[in-house]
């Protein structure tokens, strides 16, 4: 019977792995409609297709890239579908995300039973969901308390009523919780730069918020003991941690005395603006600087964050934290002459390296081809261009300025790329695990010269 | 016996290993001091230390960058210099690479006798030594016919003398086969632009000397069986064309309307310039044209072909076509599902794909990170720098112009890169397959969420 019941489960896990891009697509296409609706768009006439087809899609993928001024282009009714688009998109991929891990988890074990092999999953998906919903309230708490704040602070220094402090407080204590890097205000952030009590709950919001379902499910049954963490939270936590250092610390030395960013801002505020470039740029979007007048090393090392992305299973983009640092421990590995990759006391397979590196190779293909053919069908230069399809393939929202001045082609360019970089890597990550058989018989090794 | 005697082998391989810098740096010194001579150069004074020690390091690692102007700059001894150092730097490459392989065939032989296992070998190195001085007496017989080809082209369309078509013929036959881009001219091949007489020959030099030695003396002995061929062979020349086409199909297809390029050439010399321009990218580093005056796609699909270079053990550099090809069929087994990646009914070990791995993320690390110091250090674009820094670690020479402003830093960094792009790949592929060790027990695996 085994032969058979492994032949028809490809068939049946096939499904969640259809729905998860299935899902987005009519996601997409429901914000696009009410978008259209000429309540949505403030002032008169209605929105164009293409300008409410790349705000839904930019809002569902959580990225906050935007063609058009979100606070003066839409109405307050457009606010809250983009509001809404982004909440559901950012649940909606760390459920499917958990969805996918359940049945990758299931499948795996059945593929280990088989094998009578060892195999410890980064968390068992199977008592997870009783706690799906005590995580969704902290997070949903943890909003609340980041709007409370942001709300005060709006309050206190920047509006004359309550009922826009609130709105600003909640819009934005959503889009960073989601890191979708949309804001109400034409300048994002910059009205509050070196204000701390804006940038610091906002910067924490996007750094948790990128952390990943898996990671923050696992900190919140046992963030005490560290020692006793899954390699994957881990990777995702100290990994965010060394990001953000190494990030921070490339802004504050290469912006230190470019005037347009940290040169004219006292200490303090020179600290946090750094510490804002680390976070946001993988994968928050929300800028208090203009990132056109940042220097060129500094968008490299931006691009860079950008590709890497946040968690797996959470809101954050690009090929993820864990698919990066397996990379770096296989050159370790090699440069130490380890027969096998290990991280804390655990072996990882080939075949997971194998994934991570595909994951990675098809990014950089994808980001590669597309930043040529942007340059291609807009004129822009090599680094713009490539900071664009960047930001739009790792969903993180930061621009340089390039996206509302490009013609139709291109826009359609950066949708894509915003749809295959939210769901793609997940998608293909999950197909790829899917997919492993396991051999038949083996061929005769063979070893060409590598360098 | 067999423990201590496993454990004294590192020591004695440690020797080729470390040979190949030092004998690299030896050769750059006296190169140096040579090209001091007053009599190496053209006009009054010496040339400066840096000037000398660019032209030295340039010349000895074959590649082609310069900040004088070859032409002018060097008297005829300075040229005779330059020549032996290319003969001596190509020669010695492909010599201490050959000797690097036949004690890794040794270790691997060893201890795969340990293992019990079967593992194939790319060439039997054992045979290999009669066969080497067959091998060059060929090389430079071709090096000779290439030689006579181009001797009678320049007499009957350039030159008025015998003794300048000569010296010009045997020069630029001596600069392709070593991949080397130096040229007599200011413009490189510009003069001979179209001239298929001129472009061809040179061409058909700078591919087949890109094959690499080990390739070279399997061809020798079985080129008409090539379902015989080796896994290694048969990536390295089938990779070869297959990039060649991509390449040249991509120039032609971009530059076709381009004034400074295609555009004003009739319809032959199209096809001629972009199968040019598919070839020298891949190290030969000699031009037809300006590179700086290509569009922008087409200098990112140079940047592409000079980071993945030529066969392994030539004289082209980069990163080599074999471990290119590697992580394409990675990602190849990993769509296919397949359980071991597989190439031409023969699996490719793990441990293979982690130093084909490692080796191609630390080159993308070191130009990268070369390309923000370069742009630091010179105020160059983001493309500018790239061009430049990939140029000198692939070894290529192609250049937009840029090297000769450079300051003194940014010209230091360019010798460095063009050094460890030279041996730097060898000596770490090597290394990294001398220092694999057996596993004395297995950790529990663990599978972190990728993508
Ligand atoms: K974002
Ligand atoms: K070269």
């Amino acid at each position: 019977m085994r032969p058979s019941r492994r032949l028809h489960i490809p068939a049946a896990i096939a499904h969640p792995v259809r729905l998860l891009p299935l899902a987005f697509l009519g996601l997409i296409l429901i914000g696009t409609l009410l978008l259209l609706l000429p309540i949505a768009r403030s002032g008169p006439g209605s929105p164009t297709f293409l300008d409410a087809l790349f705000t839904a899609t930019s809002a569902v993928t959580v990225t906050g890239l935007t063609t058009v001024d979100t606070g003066t282009y839409w109405s307050p009714v457009g606010h809250v579908i983009i509001l809404l688009l982004v909440e559901i998109g950012g649940i909606g991929i760390i459920a499917l995300a958990t969805i996918l891990g359940l049945f990758i988890g299931g499948r795996l074990g059945l593929r280990t039973q088989m094998l009578a092999q060892v195999d410890m999953h980064v968390v068992s998906f199977g008592d997870v969901r009783p706690l799906f919903r005590r995580v969704t309230v902290t997070l949903l708490s943890f909003q609340a308390v980041i709007a409370v704040v942001l709300t005060l602070r709006y309050r206190a220094a920047y509006f004359d009523s309550w009922l826009e402090s609130v709105w600003h407080g909640v819009f934005d204590a959503v889009m960073a919780f989601n890191n979708a890097g949309f804001s109400l205000n034409t300048d994002s952030l910059a009205t509050y730069a070196g204000d701390i009590g804006v940038i610091v709950p906002v910067s924490i919001a996007v750094f948790i918020g990128a952390f990943g379902f898996p990671v923050l499910a696992e900190l919140y049954r046992g963030w005490r003991r560290p020692s006793r963490w899954t390699i994957h939270t881990r990777l995702t936590v100290w990994g965010s941690f060394l990001l953000l250092a190494v990030g921070s610390l490339a802004f504050l030395v290469i912006e230190w005395s470019n005037p347009s960013t940290l040169a004219t801002q006292p200490f303090v505020d020179k600290i946090a603006t750094s510490v804002e470039g680390g976070i946001m740029t993988r994968s928050g979007g929300l800028q208090s600087f203009d990132w056109a007048l940042v220097r060129p090393e500094t968008q490299g090392i931006a691009i860079l964050m950008m590709f890497i992305g946040g968690g797996s299973a959470s809101t954050a983009g690009g090929i993820k934290i864990t698919t990066f640092l397996l990379l770096a421990f296989v050159i370790l590995a090699e440069l130490r002459g380890d027969p096998e990759v290990q991280i804390g006391r655990r072996s990882i397979s080939g075949r997971t390296i194998r994934t991570a590196l595909s994951i990675a190779l098809i990014a950089v293909m994808l980001v590669v081809g597309s930043t040529l053919l942007l340059m291609t069908l807009s004129g822009a230069s090599y680094i713009e261009a490539l900071f664009e399809a960047t930001s739009a393939f790792g969903t993180v929202g930061l621009s340089t300025g390039l996206t509302p001045h490009l013609t139709a082609p291109s826009q359609l360019l950066l949708i894509g790329l915003m749809f295959v970089g939210r769901v793609g890597t997940i998608a293909a990550a999950s197909a790829f695990v899917l997919r492993r058989r396991q051999p038949r018989y083996h061929l005769p090794e063979e070893q060409p010269i590598i360098g």
